[in-house]
């Protein structure tokens, strides 16, 4: 069978990955409607595009925080990769930085961030945490991150309780008992995270700035509100996210939310987005209504159950050269020309 | 098969009733537009969660009319509880009171208010009223269900006459020969529900107001026009409510109904919903649109069906731990921080 | 089987008229949108109903041109009732005598005016005229009509040529040989219809004017623009009407355009409206909407298919049962007290 | 069977054509979303037909750029006419001018211009261009259709490079070997197209209209500032196209782009539009909202596959006679009579 878009790999992650792991990686909370908003949401965005201008020479290049990426599209943080493929995030990080794209390492990664970097050195990665009952633990990690030299800090903020995903209760879902989350001083039973604090808030925002000279970006912002408590709070960039549907249901698709927080930031710190992200048109989308980069997570998961590192490369590639195609379809030969004129709201 | 969210019991309920049990319960008016439009509407409703709040220490506990309940979710008055499950009302009232919540017993009960009474003491209930042609039933009862240590007294305004539900018409549902209406003097046809005075009127509620202390809540408010003459006649609280959709068809569904009757009321007196509740989310959207509480018909019918008392404190368990999960992924830690921010009506 | 609602007769005519029969009277232009509009615009309406009137005398009558009828539910003009029931429209004529409204004659009745009239002797009946090519025969049949008693004359603006209906070209529909048109001077080949006149005008009101003193209803308006020439020319009464979506395809749906074409006439004539109605709450919203009475098309057809006389009663017995019950659950106790703050048109 | 409508045609060309040519025929860029858009956009458009109106002698001609047509449809540019009917395009001119129609001659036809004018001395055509690397080639053909008596020249501006179609990829479409693109110096592989030039800009126009005296067609216009464009760079006419839906997917539906380019143009130029029709109606809709012509690809296409030459004189004569009928209850008896008071959008 021939990988020709995104749904493809998904089909086949669908047909061998086992059901509980497809089951897990596909998860939403509840009915899983913002799940499939993010998607859909999309689909009610329109392009206006412009006709008759050169795009002979294409450029897709973008920086984020000050790094250049090959394209606008980076990896966002899902756990567990060994679940999707033996070798798990290393295989991740070799993909990421074969095609010159951020990575963003999960804190339930099933390797050791140590492994991580030795798997594919010199890759621009971020890495990602919770903050933990026991800070001792999240700063050990925050600084061993660090000094591996990972070059963003992104704290997920829409996870105080982890959401209720039916399917995962019903399988009864936990890791395997060869596969661990290595990067926690003991291991615990994932699906409780009962060692995450629910008390967390901004302030410690000012805690972690103290730990690191990482810039940090916080994840799982959805609102005007918090995105002005976050640039207030000295982040450097926000992730406008609902964890892929995975926590709050019916919250907006993060499309949606995106243009809210774009109009509160004003330009003073980098917005990404993350959700639904399905074909290169989507990332043109993004970029159109402020987003500076976009990450995926389940169709780099369904890239690795295909083929591990090649696989994910296939499925960047793929976007890659989807973006590059509706760039110049609409008009725009480099990112810098895309602009909000260029999309318009269904009224459907 | 485990129960993990609402719609499980459902499912089981509609497994094991017999169908002119099911067909009777599921039922709704006409095409049943109104009865879908209730779950729909809800669905239309996005959340905007706010971050970083610290959720550590949830409290999700209320009061209603001055008595404090567990969580903002009460039982409606639904009839024939005898038809889900063998003890009735009597289990209905157990498992109320084991939740610590508000159960509203129905005229239409198959036990007698004196045997709910016993089956679950202390437990706070509010009685379920129809204005009879005979005056003096409905004024034996009022003063039977206060004397009981009733604590509320419930008008149902939306029946002058039953609605039309075609499938009890085609089943030609009654209640089988060894259940009985028994809160009513003689036995009676309940289709039928010749008894019922369809000529009361707004004035009627003073004459209520008469023959008791209690205070007096008004069901089946869909509109600004009857919550202003609602709290013109002095009673105590509102339930928007549109008997499940099975009066009359393609009226508004309850929770669109809930925000002109709230911007109506203006805080004079209490507003409750029910109809289309099937998730602890739900429960937190009605409070942001203003709800104080909100009441379950049908789902009780079916945690009823499950396992009688037990399967209803199942049923309960479940929303209030997925309306406590929704509150702390919202960033809410308790219920008076949730207002009208919290939400937003989706364009679609 | 039980006839308990309108759709209970649909589906008995749709198994047992023959195909083609079926799929004549069914038919819509093109794509059917129009038809189908008709009946999911009723939807889109919601009704905000009032609570607590007393409404245990319940008055439906109504009047339409001065003469009293026994609820606001007429027969729509439809042809060949000979296709539904061998009587045809000698047992349409009697079933609306027996439920004491109005019948409007189609020009296209498979029986003579002489006959109709001698089998419902008294029966308030109205005449539905084409204008022909030969305007001396449309002149016979208007002035057979008034001698004959029928009180008024409905004027059909909207068939200059036969809306293309694709089942019937692919049936190659026609009247079986046995029955005839036989209002007209000479048998003719229906489909073709080629004796009608595209030249009509507005001045052919005139000519009518000149030629009874019946009043004058004209069929098919959709527009306020038509409206208001409707009223400059003398008209009595307007039928908002698409031809049951028969003719145009894609216009709007009558009781879309109902709300129009009320606003432009400011009470000036009275307005009816025909198409889609299935429901007696769709009798409410429509009077509520600003029309006088609603005309039945396709449903009339379904009770003759059913039973002849007999089955077209039980057909308005229903309607009028669940308007009555509609009336009265929306809190209204007689037609006068419908007006426009009844319904709203849903967002959706 | 009959062949009543346009969907009979596609109908029986999705049957009896090879699966691999249907997919390219039908093929959309990605999800198809624009591709399907363009014919749920029609849907959404509301006549408002007006009426007593004489509409005994019907007027359907219009003329574009000067010239007289039999109805305001036209033949779009489309490819490989042999892939469809053995003569291909020759068919196609013989069809167009069998009836008084416009046929836009594709450059990727399977026929030389020169036997296409051959077929059919006398025809309306015009010729559709893209512009090559290698300008001479254009040129070259840009002179031979001048030459050849073609009245228009078509610049086609939304292909710098192809769109992406995921069937084509996954058949791996090509043309049989024994056909050519025959107008092309060299055979060349056509899903590569890389011989055109991406690095077309406005000023090619001049260029252009340096070559010759034909009026230019701009072919491909979706938004108003392009409009703006087109018409300050002297185009005699713009068609608005999203080539079938085939280049940027989710773009707006043409009948959408319409309206917006129509208000920009202020009547400089004559706007057509393509992509949708299905219907007679469809053309109503478009010249209310202000084409002065449309043109169908894919029916024209079907009718080639149904019966060659002839059934494209049936898609055609279908269309016609719809055309006429839709004016004629609309209430328009020559095209100068159809403006936008015609047409509203549905709120749905």
């Amino acid at each position: 069978m021939a990988m020709v878009c995104i749904s493809d790999f998904e089909a086949y992650a669908k047909k061998y990955l086992p059901k509980i792991v497809w089951d897990y990686f596909a998860a939403g909370a509840d009915d899983c409607t913002t799940r499939d908003e993010n998607i859909l949401a999309y689909k009610r965005i329109r392009f206006r595009p412009r006709m008759l201008r050169d795009v002979s020479v294409m450029d897709i290049r973008t920086k984020i925080l000050g790094s250049e990426i090959s394209f606008p599209v980076g990896i966002a943080p899902t756990g567990f990769h060994q679940l999707a493929w033996p070798d798990g995030e290393k295989s991740t990080a070799r993909a990421a930085r074969a095609m010159n794209t951020c990575y963003i390492v999960s804190t339930y990664s099933t390797c050791m961030l140590e492994e991580i970097s030795a798997a594919a050195p010199g890759g621009l990665r971020w890495f990602q945490l919770y903050i933990h009952r026991n800070r001792a633990a999240s700063q050990q990690l925050v600084q061993r991150a660090e000094a591996l030299g990972f070059q963003g800090l992104v704290l997920t903020a829409d996870l105080p309780y982890t959401g209720k995903r039916r399917d995962d209760v019903r399988n009864g879902f936990r890791l395997p008992p060869h596969m661990k989350v290595k990067n926690l001083e003991r291991a615990f039973e994932v699906c409780k995270m009962s060692l995450l604090d629910p008390s967390v808030t901004w302030n410690d925002i000012y805690w972690l700035q103290s730990l690191t000279r990482l810039p940090i970006i916080i994840k799982g912002i959805l609102t005007k509100e918090d995105a002005e408590l976050a640039v207030r709070h000295g982040v450097q960039g926000i992730i406008v996210s609902n964890h892929g549907g995975r926590q709050l249901d019916e919250g907006p698709a993060t499309i949606d939310a995106l243009v809210e927080v774009v109009e509160a930031v004003r330009g003073r710190v980098e917005v990404y987005v993350d959700g639904g992200i399905r074909k290169g048109s989507d990332v043109l989308k993004a970029l159109a209504l402020g987003a500076k980069c976009v990450f995926i997570g389940r169709p780099a998961l369904w890239g690795l159950a295909y083929k591990g590192e090649e696989g994910l490369q296939d499925v960047l590639r793929i976007l890659q050269d989807e973006f590059r195609l509706s760039m110049a379809l609409a008009g725009c030969a480099s990112v810098s020309e895309i602009d909000q004129r260029l999309v318009q709201f269904s009224k459907l």
